[in-house]
């Protein structure tokens, strides 16, 4: 059993503010509105007969039911953690229990599989009584198995008629809200009566779109790693010392990352997504870097901060394509890994590898360090690819830097001294105690999806809305997962997906920083966001993201 | 110039609270306190002639007196960043400017460095408004240059004669307060006038003693690293996946590790000062780690976290004997190094340098990783030596127990999943914005600075007691220098120091995690602080670091 912390004891206290709606849950009503998706391709249709033709749903104050029947819920955790789980899971609870006190809900363990093996536990108010308002995913568990097969979905739905579920309630990311989708489709097509309905999880923010601000769980990370990363540029400024190669989680998208730079003015801050557009290379990328450093020396300025996303390698072109191209070579059926495997000394054989790659695979590869060359070759996953998360990109951007200053050096361009220190802001930002903000929405959220579950509504998001307003203005909202689905083609087939959201370029937040940042490599115009703060004044304890609040700024 | 957050702002207007005694500032009289001390070296009482026989001091209400002087005071900040050291200097100038509106404060640059090369700045109240409990050492900056040798007394009394000063406020760890007591000394055989103070400062928490109950900032960096271990350990408790090696900085002693240990329940946290008295060796430490992931594994618990301070190298027997051999054979001057540092291929060499090692310093460098081989090789300072500080100690474990575990799983004694994070909590921790508890204690110590300034008391340190008590009820007092310190060998030379305090294994707060971490080991008994609260209810906001408190328990 846990211990609690005062400030843990603290939060399990804290009641978190509903929208004004949610305060008469028993006569709020799903209303059609007229937004409907027009679709484009049939493949897409035709996977979805049964669920193409939702409306959007929105919750309004209508007359007053007390016919709420008691439901059975199941509910689960997909992948990784995110800061306010446990409040989607306590919204859920007092709503599902306000609407009706003999529902039930039915938690899943340790995430999808627990769907699988019938793994399930109760969920009772004494129980949530120490989880609510807390970080972590810890109640009931999270996994990273995907229900998406045929023989998963049967499974699945044996599970769930031997529960006799009324709904489930999927937490998840793109991937978990997609498979939501199918799995509603599923049971309709099969005549089960339990509802599906998904709610937008991660930390990492690429779940977003027109409809859905923000996932839950961005707003906490974001500010976590701010708090470090500010803490640091007020170290590299106090010691004038080092450079900080400071490399942010976040698979694909770089929301992260362009977040925490717009809360403290980081001197420069790489977003993969205009790396991508512009084309830039990896050498491309050190010149910049470099070039800010050559010029704060001449100021005096042998210190500052840098923030590199972890998926910025697949955004680098050549990068890409070497990745490419080794996964192929060593590849578990391919005769060169299996003869590179059984190396003891593999260190002797980085050349040989080399050799074996195209002329731009090759020259990419042999500008990398050894142990970086050794990482590419070893850290693989089963299926004998790279794994790019593996990779220790803030210590390659370092090694780079210093090789290039040291030509500068011999050059005469350059006459400093650089020393940099590399850090990780990365999983002690997913289980962290949740902000105001998130424990607002998540509690909201979850309440949405009882109202979704109450009217039946199979395959809709529950969906907060107009989150840079107070509270208690919030909108609330169902959308029709089928509604977010694109096809795209992925590990080489067609597949219905929810398109990660990637940092739109010609955003407001976007412009925003790029406005500020060429101020930013000079001047340490730094700011400390500070530990996150869950008392006092409003504009400390309840604001939202900063991306969030420019991108809903007026033109 | 910096930009300051929500927060930021906020903590420039928060008044801390002072021990009522300073209140009452201008009655405020240095009373000699029956305590000298013994001296049992005539070395030590040669080294200070005119300083060895001064009194401790306690503060007490007395006459009020309307006499005080205007004083002219420099300060400097020397050495590593510790959160709280802009409340010394805000709480040195106010009291200064209470005893007498005319007093002057001048910051010395970056350091000691800017004394002996006269930089300076005026503080005044408009520009220290915007650093009042704010983190960093930003105000004036921080340097790691010692003023030691007589050469370096001579050009800073040339400075501090120019400047016409009263008195230097040295705000420091345990060497710079020992040079602080030889410069006291310094001025008082040269009839110069300027009185010498020293304030503790260290987020290491080894300047403490009988007299001394903390170092400022150890509170807050530990509260930093607390709340990033807590959630590290919220974050493996719901993945499932993990065990994260957490390296906590620190230079020798292991309060900081003992203090996030109590605060978080961490699986295992490794104390150097153990390791030493039971001459535990790596493997021994490898094979506690492996144990309790074993035992771990067969509850099916293959998650969890580790803490390693990071000076621990030093305290491990074969380590630290590989360490001295290897700087003797790589010193400059040795024909090996030279030869050794033209090669340009030097991994294809690293066995032959093992050869050149003792058997028992050959064992322990041949049992490395190449990665840490070649980091002990290559990342050396200006004199050859190994710097212990770069060793990646958490790798090495990671490295040490993957292995370990691997022969186990051979014999059949093991059968579980291994997968580790590495972590280091480090430079963060230096200059967050100061606890309550750090912007007190700092402000307190500040104007107990000042009353020692306006007693003339020279070569002692301003010191607060009574932390663990209401701010209300701290009493005050300034400790001789002289008294704190003892002869140690140092780089073969005898050196008067003050002896760096490392953690009692007989005190109360080793006690009390030496009952608790066979629980701790097995249990999941997280627990986490979450991010440090500046308001609400006094046991969130205001609370000492738990050893201290601890140490104050009465038997």
């Amino acid at each position: 059993m846990q211990s609690l912390s005062p400030l843990q004891l603290f939060r399990l206290t804290y009641q978190p503010k509903l929208p004004f709606l949610l305060n008469s849950l028993h006569s709020l009503a799903p209303i059609e509105i007229g937004h409907k998706r027009e679709i484009e391709d049939l493949t897409l249709k035709n996977l979805f007969p049964e669920t193409f033709e939702q409306p959007f749903l929105s919750f309004k104050k209508g007359e007053e039911s007390d016919s709420f029947p008691a439901l059975k819920i199941g509910v689960v955790l997909s992948g990784g953690q995110a800061p306010g789980g446990h409040n989607v899971i306590s919204g859920l609870f007092d709503a599902l229990k306000k609407l009706n006190p003999n529902s039930q809900l039915i938690g899943f363990c340790n995430g999808p599989n627990g769907i699988l093996k019938n793994q399930i536990m109760e969920i009772t108010s004494s129980l949530l009584a120490h989880y609510r308002n807390q970080g972590g995913f810890d109640l009931i568990g999270s996994g990273r198995t995907k229900i998406e097969t045929l023989d998963q979905f049967q499974t699945a739905s044996k599970t769930i008629k031997d529960l006799d579920l009324d709904g489930l309630v999927i937490i998840g990311g793109d991937d978990s809200n997609t498979n939501a989708a199918f799995l509603a489709e599923y049971f309709k097509q099969n005549n089960i009566k339990t509802t599906v309905v998904g709610v937008p999880k991660t930390i990492d923010g690429d779940l977003k779109n027109e409809w859905i601000e923000t996932s839950f769980g961005f707003d906490t990370a974001s500010k976590i790693y701010s708090e470090i990363i500010g803490n640091i540029l007020k170290d590299s400024l106090s010691a004038k010392k080092y450079y900080y190669f400071i490399k942010l989680m976040g698979r694909s998208a770089s929301h992260l990352t362009l977040e925490c730079a717009l809360q403290t003015h980081v001197n420069l801050a790489l977003i993969s997504e205009e790396v991508e557009e512009k084309k830039q290379s990896l050498s491309n990328l050190i010149s910049q870097i470099v070039e800010m450093i050559v010029q704060r020396a001449m100021q005096g300025k042998q210190y500052g901060a840098i923030l590199i996303p972890e998926g910025i390698i697949e955004f680098i072109p050549e990068f890409k394509e070497m990745i490419q191209e080794l996964n192929a070579l060593l590849a578990p059926h391919h005769p060169y890994f299996q003869q590179f495997n059984r190396l003891k000394d593999k260190v002797s054989k980085v050349k040989d590898v080399s050799q074996q790659l195209s002329l731009d695979a090759s020259q990419c590869f042999n500008s990398l360090p050894l142990d970086i060359q050794m990482q590419l070759l070893l850290d693989r996953d089963p299926h004998g690819n790279v794994q790019v998360s593996k990779i220790e990109i803030e210590r390659l951007f370092i090694h780079l830097v210093e090789q290039e200053l040291n030509i500068r050096k011999e050059k005469g361009q350059y006459d400093g001294k650089f020393a940099a220190q590399s850090l990780f802001c990365g999983y002690e930002g997913r289980s962290g105690l949740p902000t105001n903000f998130d424990c607002q929405y998540c509690y909201s959220l979850g309440h949405v999806a009882a109202l979704l579950l109450s009217a039946k509504a199979s395959g809709y998001m529950s969906c907060v809305n107009h989150l840079t307003q107070p509270v208690e203005e919030w909108s609330l909202s169902g959308i029709p997962i089928f509604s977010l689905l694109h096809l795209e083609v992925r590990e080489g087939k067609q597949k219905a997906v929810i398109r990660k959201a990637l940092v739109d370029l010609k955003g407001k937040p976007f412009a925003v920083f790029a406005s500020q940042r060429e101020n930013w490599k000079m001047a340490d115009d730094y700011c400390c966001p500070g530990p996150i703060q869950f008392m006092g004044p409003s504009e400390i304890a309840d604001t939202p993201p900063l991306t969030l609040i420019y991108e809903t700024w007026k033109t």
